[in-house]
């Protein structure tokens, strides 16, 4: 009988593994790990249910990878067993890379390393473990693999991961106005010209994913709460690193330590449990404001966080930050620290990079932004930016 | 005990009755009729679950007006509870005047009549029997009662009404898409100088709503075959009027004889079952015209339909119907019957007449158009207009 | 391109067709006239959502005929391509024999046919039309192919069509209770020695759909109201063939004449919409009898069920038969119309007919009542029976 | 404007606060502190959807308790507002004195404990802190107060605690089986002689609800993987105890200290990311025991389990110990902590204890066990013992 493993899924129902080699990357323990990563950082502060992990999500891309393959195999198009798995490993593999809390703390933990580059690091680590048997999913993660749609659905404007994520997301936060109809819009993908397009009668279905993407960025992903609680989350690394505050375990030598000294095995060894302990661990720490930072995030006592559309006036900064230092009897510069000015920003349909090309019946293709009557142009278009003042309540 | 009942709902659980006054309008025969009328009309042809009927419209309006009625009084406003029945019951009766397939025959059967001036017939006529119980109920479908927000909730930008049927249509045909957060809307309305208004909060939701409406309309209410369906369907009983099809039971006054003739209870007398058992018979009528139509409505063999942007040429309507003249040895005004073109438009949000007002926490209203950022602007604004050609096919 | 069409389902998202055959079938005027028939007969009359076509139910029970297939052959089964389509064929025109209002009117419009007889004389009419290409779907059909599972998925304790038509049935009467796990009994399923079986870690979930079972029959199908319902639709037939009544259509055939005048197209040409139209005429119908069941069923004023575990004790119909005899005024045999007792019964898991076998890992098969700690053995065992008064209201 | 706060929750849509007091209590670091806790300990490396937090559990039980409340009060029972605040609190903090991986290292972490005990001392903590206004939700959570249908809801067979595991474990492990139908539970409630009671029509809901209980004990919280893992996380504590092994943070109190020298405070420190920290730290620990053990947890190496009808033989066991003790070079007494046996039960209807109560239309009350036809008798009744061997693969 032919490998075959079934793992439930809320989302999805099912997810079916019928690779042996699939099988046993997912029994590694640089898979394994993803499990001690929130996939939505902070976000269960707000929305209690959404405690998902990276390594659901790295399922549920794979899953999705898997139908997608599927529909474009039944409408005809040559894609081979080899190359299947190999898109299947590529998409598994996609976040394997990424540290504790994801985003909230990249670039933080690991100045000036991003997800991806650790990906590829860990990627080629674990090539050479199962003896080169994973090049063309190497191949299509860094778009060298001919067949480009392979890679445009691992990342690109219609990846799979993104896909997974948006519905993902909805679904542990509650949040049903997120829902994607990806089972659709997989059923309208098709190749053209060896690029990943949309069927024409899919053009709703997509509009709608747009729209959904940018209600899940404004109402969950910079959620005030949760965008209070990330930026206190980075603080607290970034106060810690400063004063040399010491810690359980593996993660202090990202905190205390340059970056060269540290090996790939030991970035492997920290996630969100070795942040948190030292979070828990500091909330007595004599530094006041690590130990405030550290209590917030303990004891959900979150800083106030409002949006604007213009920059944030300096009066009011400067009023917020002394108030907080007669309060902590603490000087200006450590204020700082408790009161402080930003801008997040969402890009929906982002113009300048990639594109969602639309294949007419009669052969024609344009951007999604072009078609007739269309909803995603000018209001979609580019960064939406929102400035944003956040500060220890007094 | 006080009376209580409670109903399945596939769609939002349970339906609570709580009034005997509502049970009592519910049981009414004009109620009951409402079974025997599709809501979607012929969309069922397309989307097989599609099948639901205008009283299971018109309870689920019903349940959203408790739930909408509900949250405002937790948010403390002055409610009665004489106010909360009678906008249950206006919202109940809302569609009591529709006839067969609704919109689909509205204006086709009996001419000139709209299903808002029948529903306000058959709300008086119930007043009467009820012995005035039902004057406030009407008072609010008419817009005649003072507080303006309980008629916007039965017919506005953000009524019960449209919010079941795209949430009930969505549910039925299986197009997830279309899915509101219904419940989120419902949360987040509020009244402000007597208006119904949306908090600053639940912006995303509305944009959400409004892109949904959209989608709904283009993808299921306009969806070419159904189109079609419903074309053919008008085309029928005018043809039966022009030639004085006779038909079996109360229906054959309605193709047979002037409007003028025809009784409040005749009108109650007719239904879905009474279109198709006509189109059944007429399946095998002498005149062309009429069994073509008939048996392609029977047997879903339905004709071509095209859309464009621009309105079609006519060169390509004169070439369809000169191989329908030959193909069935009809004359060219016979053949007019059987190809034909023509417009469809959906307006998501309209600019002119109504408006969704968003009350932000400063107390300042905006039109949801107007926020910064606004998806909802010139894209979403008018109408949009489409051109069709329909024709049997060759 | 091969063939490739999609339907949506709202309960299992899509259904694809991907047989040129088979969607020539659906297409057939004898698979079209299902959608005017109702898949619960008058259950809609409790819960509103229950509308939902027989039309439907046979796209379902094909989808999941399609999903089980799929499952063994990922399990290394061999099942040809021919073998596949034969089956899809044989669910799909499995119940293509049934009239109006399917089971509540069998047997009572055409006296002594069974659906399953009409379903093969189709069945072979069908064969002919499509050139012998439907022979191996009969086969399977009529448990003469000789892997015999693909039978059972047809027809037995755990087919396609029992999965599809609780799992349905739950999803529109909103009676969630019933929701069976189909797709996971369907990754469960196995073949041993040409049957069908179920692995054994499926018996808990096997469990769970005799229990859904049990539970639907007593809380849906043999609801108090619906078989009031159903009970009135039966004796307004019967009653309109004993005083001769005329009706429009084809339908008056089968009240007036001898079954033996009608032929397989008449069958064919009638549906619900025909019952239901001659009912609106009987409404008026000079017979008291007649007249006071049609309306019943029209008005939804159903008649009084009570549910016993003895017989009916004689004093208690006599004296419902007398309060109604006084009533309307007419004779004792005519109220026996009107007030009637009658026996009522499920088997949720029949001991004496077929079996679920469990296949365990050692190899052992076991039916699933003889497995340690079963829930189903005596609780579960043979016929529940319920004796039931009925009669109109005073 | 009265207070009010509304939660997205995946599973019931939004979860209401609007009382100053319980959203006080939700505030509150010991009830933050059930964020990380694990509903479900170790079933997630199984499911890996399954990773909500007892805070979640706590905020739905909350939301069924209140849901429950208001059906009775509908119904006419009096329930006063201070009765509904003071059981909404009995209920929000029922769990509150869980420790680390909940019911997986009870009596293990705090040898004697059970979390009962516990809670009520934080309840009594609460208490004093929020000046005696917690204090009739004492007496409902001790069964103290004359309503004893308030207790029954916190704790008994139809408490809403149960309601919401179930409904909410079915939820994120995806196991749909075990859905139970809690809204129409909850429909069917009622009180007699002052006792929790169930409606005649509510009967195949009970049977439905007892069933799924039964598979989820089964299928999900016996599964042999996850009894695999929470039987090593309890080996691990116990280890650590016995060779005094240290590890960071609060929780080298609980092993290296006696359980006299702990504070409620102390206990209120600790939670699972205590416990996976020193996991994570004793993967390189000197004893071979406890380092395979904790490399077994973090890299989802676990032990295998099968389960018996009959109590493992010695044979079995030996031969598993055997092999152990020449693969790891350890003693027999060693290899005790890596092979051993169990016994696993599960009481789906607890005869001895407590009774669901079924209230007929006619007024007699009977055990769900005793009415006519019941499914819940000789096959529910009692535990349903299995016995297990896990051990090390070799």
């Amino acid at each position: 009988m032919p490998f075959h493993k079934i793992i439930n899924d809320p989302v999805y129902g099912f997810i079916t593994i019928d690779s042996d080699l699939v099988n046993h990357l997912i029994a590694h323990p640089y898979f394994q790990r993803l499990r001690r990563i929130h996939q939505m950082a902070m976000a269960h502060l707000v929305y209690p249910g959404a405690v998902h992990s990276r390594l659901h999500h790295a399922l549920g891309a794979y899953h999705l990878m898997r139908c997608a393959l599927q529909e474009l195999i039944n409408k005809g198009f040559p894609i081979s067993e080899e190359e299947l798995e190999a898109a299947e490993i590529a998409i598994l593999l996609h976040d394997i890379g990424h540290g504790p809390f994801s985003h909230a703390l990249e670039n933080t933990l690991a100045e000036g390393m991003h997800h991806e580059e650790i990906s590829l690091l860990l990627f080629k680590e674990l090539n050479q473990l199962f003896e080169g048997k994973l090049q063309m999913a190497m191949d299509i993660f860094t778009d060298n693999y001919p067949k480009k749609f392979l890679h445009q659905l691992v990342s690109g404007q219609l990846d799979v991961d993104r896909m997974d994520y948006l519905t993902r997301d909805s679904f542990f936060t509650g949040v049903n106005e997120g829902v994607i109809a990806y089972d659709r819009i997989l059923k309208m993908l098709t190749i053209h010209e060896g690029e990943l397009m949309v069927e024409e009668k899919g053009i709703y279905s997509i509009e709608k994913f747009l729209v959904s993407r940018r209600l899940m960025y404004w109402q969950v992903y910079l959620h005030k709460t949760v965008l209070s609680a990330e930026q206190m989350l980075k603080r607290i690394i970034k106060r810690a690193k400063v004063i040399h505050a010491e810690c359980p375990g593996q993660l202090n030598k990202f905190i205390n330590e340059p970056l060269q000294n540290i090996t790939l095995q030991q970035f492997c060894a920290i996630d969100d449990y070795d942040v948190v302990m030292a979070i828990k661990t500091w909330c007595s720490h004599p530094d006041k404001i690590l130990s405030v930072l550290c209590e917030g995030i303990i004891n959900r006592s979150l800083f106030k966080v409002k949006y604007y559309n213009e920059p944030v006036k300096e009066a009011m900064i400067t009023e917020q930050r002394h108030a907080i230092m007669s309060k902590l009897e603490i000087s200006e510069e450590e204020a700082t620290w408790l009161a402080f000015t930003g801008e997040a920003s969402s890009s929906t349909y982002n113009f300048e990079n990639e594109h969602i090309h639309i294949l007419f019946k009669d052969g024609t293709v344009k951007d999604i932004s072009e078609v007739d009557d269309a909803l995603i142009n000018e209001n979609l278009k580019g960064n939406i930016k929102k400035y944003y003042i956040c500060y220890l309540r007094s």
